[in-house]
């Protein structure tokens, strides 16, 4: 009876979508599922999947929020 | 001092209710500080208890949503 | 479909034990379980309750490690 | 790579703030990866930080939600 | 930067194994990272995957804690 | 009330060390408690830190265990 979480920053990831997608949702949940049964031979009516959505400013990485790091390593690259 | 974290899907559970409500959450909490109380001898003071309401798409289980699983196990059923 | 998860210090709450029983497991278990099926009428079936037992100087309050609280609150008070 | 999740509840920290603000989640990200820095010489670039806000009336203490609790405390205090 | 946070119960699911094996712990980290560069697009390099085992006697389901839960079902179904 | 949950691998970090030590344990607690105090004035009293460490081979980055990704960056760059 597994329980997987699985955290992302709150934004789209395709053209006009500005947030994880129902479509999206259901293939994370199908396929961490699907994961816990090939590998662990666990039955898929006994995994809870959890997606969290975390918005960009409440993440961070590099000791910015994310949307600072994106910019900050745009800046580099460029 | 204990942590008790609750996580249930975000709808309702009485007639007309469409989620938690307050009356609910204070149960849950009383109800959990006191578990925590009577088995380890906890003071209440010391307790933190937090509620987690996850939408219902963001829940996985049996491979699909929540609301996904609710209908395919009710067309078996019937 | 709730998630309870009980963090607790890894240690003894009855004479003689240094650690949380199986028997006090039980009922955290089965108190946990019962309170979703009360307050939000969750069958217990659906319910996963997971422990976290955490030892003594992993976890922090005012700053310090719980033991150093203890002593540090013992002293203030005699 | 260490992740660093922060739960505070969801109130103003700051006269006429109702939230936590946009410059104190960025204080709070840049120093819990300071911290893993100078502790365990983890570099920034390898640290997540999550904040979580959580609404005052999910987050319990003292066996009661949080703004219970603070009317509580202050009844007794005066 | 996603993280995965995959919980599962500390058990042998192969012929001899009593916990999750150096293998199956590769199989999962790899399943869960291509999932979400696969759904989301997400780099492997920026997704973490945190595995926590826990205790047979620290998982409850039912009201009972996993070994139970099993003795209870094989009871129920011979 | 704020809880602060550090997440890093089990190892060591100065010479002879194989895990976080005591000291090190006490610095992180001590550290992400004054951050709390600093950035949204949390009293220290009420700011619980929680210490997790995960084993090497449990922590998944760039889709292999944390072993398997140093050893590929470090072929990578020689």
């Amino acid at each position: 009876m597994p329980i997987v979480t699985i955290q992302v920053t709150r934004e789209g990831h395709t053209p006009g979508a500005n947030a994880v997608t129902a479509e999206e949702k259901k293939q994370l949940i199908e396929g961490a599922s699907k994961l816990l049964l090939d590998v662990l031979n666990k039955p898929l009516d006994t995994t809870f999947v959890v997606i969290q959505e975390v918005d960009m400013d409440n993440w961070g990485v590099g000791g910015m929020t994310v949307p600072e790091y994106r910019r900050h390593k745009q800046a580099k690259q460029s």
